[in-house]
């Protein structure tokens, strides 16, 4: 099972949630407690907003915590919207090109999950996918190959509308396989201001998802760094897992929901994949 | 421009051929002539038979020229039949899995080459590939895709026919994009018994490709090799540029044709791409 | 804390001990029990005997469960002496020249444990390196600066007596520095036909070293095997933890001991450091 | 033989002087012209300056043309005053560790060319190294060793003059040996605020190096730069070769030498090595 984190909100250091404390993210991807795989060692993956609308990836196979480009990246790099993702392959080749977060134009996308029997299933899916976007494709996941399908159905214009029908033509190939719960995901996506969160899978039993809704929460979580002392309450941070132990810093987003992040009041959606 | 190298014959150890001396192909790849490209320095991939059927492949991204495993794994493995590919990217990402030789079931293959403007022809190409071969893919390039559409055309059967149709069905397939000249190649794959060697381009020219044809000239080269002294008669070195100066050591293929490697008498016959 | 595994006996697969089961060292490597890191992802290598004298080394940084070259190279070499090591940094550099096992001429070692504070005595050992000795040092931790002490001290000739030299100067080089327990260590070194392997803290509570004393024992924790089976009653297993679950299969080494595996009977010998 | 530059002035990209433009640092790591060295492939490094006194460094083994990490990572970072080097081994190991630019607290150190018969001579050099520096040492190079000693002999307070003890230290140990020609170098430092480039070599033939005197003429150089076009008349980039063909934009710094760029008027003083 992978991990990830989104932020937005105030620039601050990608280092200050990722590699810092004892449960940044990097932490957790030595020592999981809530994951189904024990390690995830897999690969890491950051990708950040700068002046650019094109967001920068950085993404290696090695693991995150003993990545020396990572930690001096992180220290090196402010971002108000930036995206990092640990890996622990389902079975797809270890290579950068696997590694999460996925970008397209100014768009990253991440997944924590898989699409099940996707051996039996991507060649039905890859064709559905626009023909001017499928040579883009570089890796070999299921991960990517959403992000592709998603971006097919219009995630540039309406990304809820667009990963619902993703979610859809998955589940509906994947019962014509005979496949009895297709698929299990939580993902987020972003154009570089909004932040869209999604968590649903087949079975109505999805992996974990949190949003920290108020930052005096955060701040108390880390009472010590004078860094997010100065975050703005328009700052969010979204996880996979909680980072830290504290009661009340972290919301858990319902089954088959949406988070939406933005500028002025965030928004929670049910999520309905249709045909 | 890659390079490659192909042995048959007494086993030797892989350095003998890949690094050991001033014109090995790992110092080719450091400082090639007849490429065009003037390095080679986007990983390396080798692939041998053993006690088995099924080869064993070792690939790294890094240059041939600094991987010390690769040194390690050469001194340490003889083998009466291997493939070594350097390689120079056309633009597909550099990573394990789009590095030669490329391996299925008991069958290599590695190319030195392109498919002219693949991005356009990719997805139809893709299409064609059987369904059961499909998931099989693991990168990215042109060259891994040619290899399964040969397997996809019967390799295991009837190799020469096999790309025959692969080469055609590439041309044909150029050629309703308006792509002039829609494939330059020297190939070459195994069943770990015969080794089939092609040469062939859309416009005639094609990179080259040659054979040790005598082993008393190939001894003659390396006079001081103990080793390739006791190398039977039988043995074969097929390249894409000769190792050495030594004049009749190595016989070109002619322009669309095709060297078979076997035990008995090799052959040398025609290629002409169908439909 | 790393693991290791010392193979010597009838010739087989490294994959056959290393990759292939659910209690192999690389599933231990992701699943550790008795260790004192939760995660062994920093590294791995393993040395093998050929025809030569010299031992051939393969060295990653990659965690061994998804480095694929790895698994060729288990599954294509058959060795009757091999040694493999995962490794959880203790804090110098992920590298490959940090990453046991070590090479010098024909010998091979590698370390589970730590000189402790090796950073204040670090110069003062290095200095009693020889000098002849000093400039094939190629990385940076404490394990490879034991091996060139040992080098120093003999180990060619006498390498029991040499690792207590070893071992005594690190101890009064730690007292010297107010160090209370200097020194943990469980140590293999083997010259192609004998293997060594030491257990001794100065705490005298010493990370765990088991051997297979009986192939019997061997054979019946893994029955499906039809190459285990064949394996001559020689054949011998030194593991820093024991693989599978099976009683009676393994002997723990005594505290301040070392065995030795050798033709004809092994054997069991105090261990005391000297000055 | 290496190739470096160090960029002092307006912040900008990294990106622009090291992969934009045809004649950038990188495309002369894959077409060098000037250097004993056909190929710069044994990795890259970039050291940068930010908020912090301590500057932040990417280091990689691959070749620096062919990974993307780099790329991203010089897209999006933009400095006031930055370091990159372009390796090719002299014989010690590739990896992150001997990969220039060296960092010691805020200062940064980069170096082309080499230590003679540093084998023989490292030992004798490495024990003048201050003892409170010496376990800093993290790779095995002659480059890093010339670093230590001269931060032993106060660069951070005289640089000229620790420089020029080391340099003699490094003549006469040489001699000591036999050597007949101990050192060839340029070498450039930095604290952040100043750089320092030296030429110097036993032989009094020393490898080149060149100063942009004038923002002028780099800015003619690559008139289609918008970036360039705003660069402050302080800015100023010191290279081992020149980037692009230009007349009038490269002043040579001449025979034992050094030249320093520093807020204000810069310096060229005479470069004499002391015992």
């Amino acid at each position: 099972m992978c991990r990830w984190l989104a932020y937005s909100g105030s620039p601050i250091r990608l280092e200050e949630l990722l590699v810092k404390r004892d449960r940044s993210l990097i932490d957790q991807s030595l020592h999981s407690r809530q994951g189904a795989t024990t390690t995830n060692g897999d690969g890491f993956g950051v990708g950040w907003y700068g002046d650019d609308e094109t967001p920068r990836v950085y993404r290696s196979t090695h693991p995150a915590w003993n990545d020396r480009n990572l930690r001096e990246v992180a220290a090196g790099i402010s971002s108000p919207l930036f995206f990092a993702h640990i890996r622990a392959s389902t079975g797809t080749a270890i290579q950068e090109t696997n590694t999460h977060p996925f970008r397209y134009g100014r768009w990253l996308w991440m997944h924590n999950g898989l699409i099940r029997e996707f051996a039996q299933v991507k060649r039905e899916l890859v064709l559905a996918i626009d023909d001017s976007l499928y040579t883009s494709i570089e890796g070999t996941t299921d991960s990517e190959a959403m992000f592709y399908l998603a971006l097919t159905f219009g995630l540039e214009d309406d990304p809820v509308r667009a990963l619902e029908r993703t979610v859809g033509l998955i589940e509906e190939t994947g019962a014509k396989h005979g496949i009895g719960l297709p698929i299990q995901m939580t993902v987020a996506t972003t154009n570089g201001r909004t932040i869209w969160a999604f968590r649903y899978s087949s079975e109505g039993n999805s992996r974990s998802l949190y949003f920290s809704t108020r930052m005096d929460a955060l701040k108390a979580l880390y009472p010590e760094s004078a860094e997010l002392a100065g975050l703005s309450d328009e700052t969010r941070v979204v996880v996979s897992e909680p980072l830290g132990d504290l009661a009340g810093a972290w919301n858990e987003v319902p089954e088959s929901h949406v988070g939406i992040v933005q500028p002025g009041i965030d928004e929670l959606r049910p999520f309905t994949p249709t045909r």
